[in-house]
């Protein structure tokens, strides 16, 4: 483990309702904007990795070929990793293995996702599949669903209010304005959030993430080999993985994903920090109440403290814990294979000191967290100077 | 690299037309053959792949979840990888990246694929999807047709015949029929071969493999636990990938796949072998044209020179190079996120001497090549006792 695998690149399209931009342009896009700070060529990566969640999107079978043959790296070796919405961070976690066991120096991790091809309602349908199709979405459920019930558990076993759930989304409002990269670059008001439209009792339209098309872009290499790369390296310091059973009703608790706890444990492990030396975060905030578990399961929180941490502003810049300062899965979107990829690109913008008005001084050290299905698929990375 | 990674483990399910199977129960069985001839048992494996090419074919998003579920490994880390046709390889060499990157000591990769849930003509639109769905599919190319394109130049370039061709379903079929577990056990002969119905000119009906359903698991762990799991691991000794354009228009060849070469390159350099040291080889014949130049581009015969050696025997036991010994795609049967894993499963046996009436005397060293679309995903893989 001497040789650690570093960061030496990365690069993010805008994320939104992109009209004319399929996966191939998305990622083109990811990218051009990588290749304007970085030493060297595409010709000096050996490899690539996609992550892309859903086919029926983009209509594409096995799409990893032509989003390789557009950004230019046509004829190296690729595969497609698909982790749900945690499809992202799959990618990084199986580059890093490749560089691991030697196959290759350098490797691409592309995240992308066109979601916009399709009607919401038909989006919804597509990501409620990800569901158990034989038990659970025949019968109804859909994502929305999944979190309210947890929210509702959130709720009755912790005093969790609608409050708290909305104070998350002005949050990632707030930020999400800043971000020139974001879906929605709009302040929201609690009011606002407080009477929007419901979705699935007890959350509202402010509390769902967004149906976005983006693709962010890293480059992965060894320590050793890093100064060829970039002056400016990141570390990936822990990777860690956790799942759960398929079903909701076979779960221990509602209140908390025990993917995203064993994760966590593994990542802190590997990294050999705890909680409170992370400096910035970013969750999966696929709903309100998915951040307010996420950093209860992280351990910057106790359990059932999330939410009273999201309505003090403790996940504000200048807080205990700064969390999604990028906008989050709710301002800045989703786009499912491109949430993980994201999370790497806005860290290493932060521990870079890159972030701009939404940076947090000094930040040392990251932690990303994504959750793909109700927490089957859950990656904790660690990233440091 | 001096803990190497090794098969502790295998099993297979039924290949063919399953009735009331999904991908769950295709994967438990599999998983079920694996434990009969198993040390010790699923708590001791620490995480999984799965290898699922196509969601639409079982309507399952995420598939990964539900396997892991079925198979009795729920609350272990998992993901799935996706090659098109290469995605049980790309399954292998993920979870060996994972196991020499430290994650997990012990892995099971499990490569699955429902495929009968649809008609035929649906099956081969969504696998023609898998092609370019901007540029090419839209205007009828299906993966009949790309192969045909290939045997053809193959034909007009080294005088490949039509016989030669069927030569090879001949054999697969064969050997199929002594394989309990194959789709079709049943021998063709060379004349209704021939005869059969056209597909795409030229390839008739016995050129082209069958659409089917199953599941393969193995087991990887490192060499130094190795004995905890069994008495007969057998040693991943190369694992080689290479990728070429998407487009057919844009190859450079059409006689070759460039994706192979590059392929089997690095994986003999890994190996530290030559292809005379082979003593069995399962290869990629979706259809028998493949089979031809695989055993061109691995290598084993010269340039042009396949088609010959197929007719001369050359490919069966006692031959020069015994190929697909299993029946292969052709007869075996192809489900598509099984095929890379079955092929693994089917070298252990041979390597451990298990394969009864088709055993190869006295194998030490079997070779896998797996090819996902028409060349943009391949792994060779080399094994060894």
């Amino acid at each position: 483990m001497s040789d650690d695998v570093v960061i030496v690149g990365a690069g993010h399209s805008k994320f939104g309702k992109r009209k004319d931009e399929g996966i191939r342009e998305l990622a083109f896009e990811a990218v051009q904007d990588l290749l304007k700070d970085f030493n060297k060529g595409l010709d000096d990566i050996d490899a690539s990795v996609v992550g892309i969640a859903g086919e029926e999107f983009s209509g594409q079978g096995a799409p990893a070929a032509v989003v390789v043959d557009e950004i230019g790296m046509a004829g190296k070796p690729t595969l497609r990793v698909e982790s749900a919405c945690a499809t992202g961070t799959a990618g990084i976690k199986a580059a890093y293995g490749w560089i691991k066991a030697g196959f290759y120096d350098a490797v691409m991790v592309v995240g992308v996702e066109k979601m916009t091809s399709v009607s919401s309602a038909r989006a919804t349908e597509l990501m409620a599949r990800a569901g158990d199709v034989r038990w659970e979405s025949p019968f109804g459920v859909s994502f929305p669903g999944y979190y309210a019930l947890m929210a509702s558990a959130h709720m009755a076993q912790y005093g969790t209010t609608r409050e708290m759930l909305s104070s998350v989304g002005v949050k990632n409002h707030f930020y999400g304005a800043k971000n020139p990269l974001a879906h929605i670059q709009k302040e929201v008001s609690l009011e606002e959030a407080m009477s929007s439209i419901p979705i699935a009792h007890p959350l509202n339209l402010y509390d769902c993430s967004l149906i976005s098309d983006g693709a962010a872009a890293i480059v992965l290499t060894k320590e050793s080999l890093a100064k060829e790369f970039t002056d400016t390296p990141i570390k990936i310091r822990g990777i860690g993985s956790g799942s759960d059973n398929m079903m909701m009703s076979e779960r221990e608790s509602l209140t908390s994903l025990r993917g995203a706890k064993m994760a966590a444990q593994k990542a802190y492990k590997m990294a050999g920090i705890t909680p409170d030396q992370v400096d910035v975060a970013e969750v999966h905030d696929c709903f309100t109440i998915a951040e307010i578990i996420a950093t209860e399961d992280l351990g910057f929180f106790e359990p059932g403290e999330g939410g009273k941490a999201a309505l003090d502003q403790q996940t504000y810049i200048g807080g205990k814990i700064p969390v999604n300062v990028d906008g989050g899965l709710k301002s800045k979107g989703h786009p499912l294979g491109a949430t993980g990829v994201s999370q790497a690109v806005e860290l290493r913008k932060q521990l870079l000191g890159e972030a701009k008005n939404r940076q947090v001084d000094g930040a040392e050290i990251g932690l990303s967290h994504n959750v793909g299905q109700t927490g089957q698929f859950v990656n904790v990375m660690i990233y440091s100077r």
